[in-house]
């Protein structure tokens, strides 16, 4: 069987985790705690992050978005990516963004200073960092909320990459009781239709040790 | 003619140089000064980040992965992503490594620290980023002679994606001094071989007010 390397939290494992199911390519998740840096994950996936796919042929990749190009190429049907020129450039620009720009901005901020510093005994969260992250977040919201409001799915007509890579980080976010979803009746919207999707459930039925997500992290009509 | 919207130190600007170069693909660069927010390279990119490309037939392509990714999609010959799936992984997974792990250990440091806050007067830079820089690079350049010895490219038998982030990264730093090619002979080999290549020459010639690089910066035989 297929094996996932990762945290139940991470939003790049939650990506491919939603990206495998809804392409319904089956998989087994290995807890992986990276911050321990396991000899042998490293020799896996030498950058050490989750996570890291091992397909049955022993073929190992790391990296998210090296998974789902991977994913994408491998397995065809049911494309993510887009179909023209101009799709997957819309599809690689937006899940550049969730992963890069909203990470940075956000959920390196609510996520990485609020749980996995406390997760990875790093001390204290930072204060500043946290308004910064909220502060972020609204601005990102304002713009999914811009971006559902002229397309059917984030990137364009068909549901792609781009809105499983913000799904995942917004469930993350989600699941810690960060999002304040009365900020943007539209972004919640879209957030309820990509959240109802039976690719979603894995995702929702997760629970990790010493956190209770709020009521309606998996209540699809939150 | 297709232009390509850059910073010259910009190691991001330069490794799509380097590809439309090694893929003889004609342009035209502009100089845009990424941190003065120009409302309308906003509207091109609104990530705000150089490089953004435009094509011809007016085509937008913001971010350096979704350019080249474009790149090898719309112009496949001479494919610099690698043929088979593994191959594929392998460079993408060495991009990622440069363009995420390098660029934050060494590049941000070394080239944000020291050069980008000055261009950009957000004060001095900060020592122990600078120490941090100088010695995750000795680690990277040993990672590289490693990956140099055991392979003829970065990532294999061919030259990828893989080698021109790799050297989109080290030029940036090598223009600014901040390279010591003794640390490691094998990673300085795989560097003047990727630099003797004609597509290296726009980045070899590159000049800008302030700072001059040092005389091996554009020596083929440092």
């Amino acid at each position: 069987m297929r094996v996932l390397y990762h945290l139940p939290l991470s939003p790049y494992a939650r990506k491919v985790r939603l990206v495998l199911a809804e392409k319904r390519l089956p998989f087994e998740l290995r807890l992986e705690k990276a911050w321990e840096r396991r000899p042998e994950y490293l020799e896996l996936n030498p950058a050490g992050t989750v996570p890291t796919m091992v397909e049955d042929n022993g073929l190992v990749i790391p990296d998210s978005c090296v998974i789902c190009e991977y994913l994408d190429e491998a397995y065809p049907d049911s494309s993510l990516m887009g179909r023209t020129l101009a799709e997957r450039i819309e599809v690689r620009r937006l899940t550049a963004w969730f992963d890069g720009k909203f990470a940075q901005e956000v959920t390196n901020n609510l996520y990485g200073e609020k749980y996995l510093r406390r997760l990875t005994r790093r001390g204290n969260p930072d204060p500043s960092s946290i308004r910064t992250g909220f502060t972020a977040l609204r601005y990102h919201l304002d713009y999914i909320a811009w971006l559902a409001e002229n397309r059917k799915w984030l990137a364009g007509a068909s549901l792609s990459l781009a809105d499983f890579a913000a799904a995942a980080h917004l469930s993350t976010l989600d699941f810690l009781g960060e999002v304040d979803w009365t900020i943007s009746p539209q972004a919640k919207e879209w957030y309820a239709r990509i959240k109802s999707r039976p690719s979603f459930r894995g995702v929702l039925a997760d629970r990790v040790p010493g956190t209770t997500p709020p009521d309606h992290y998996a209540d699809l009509d939150f």
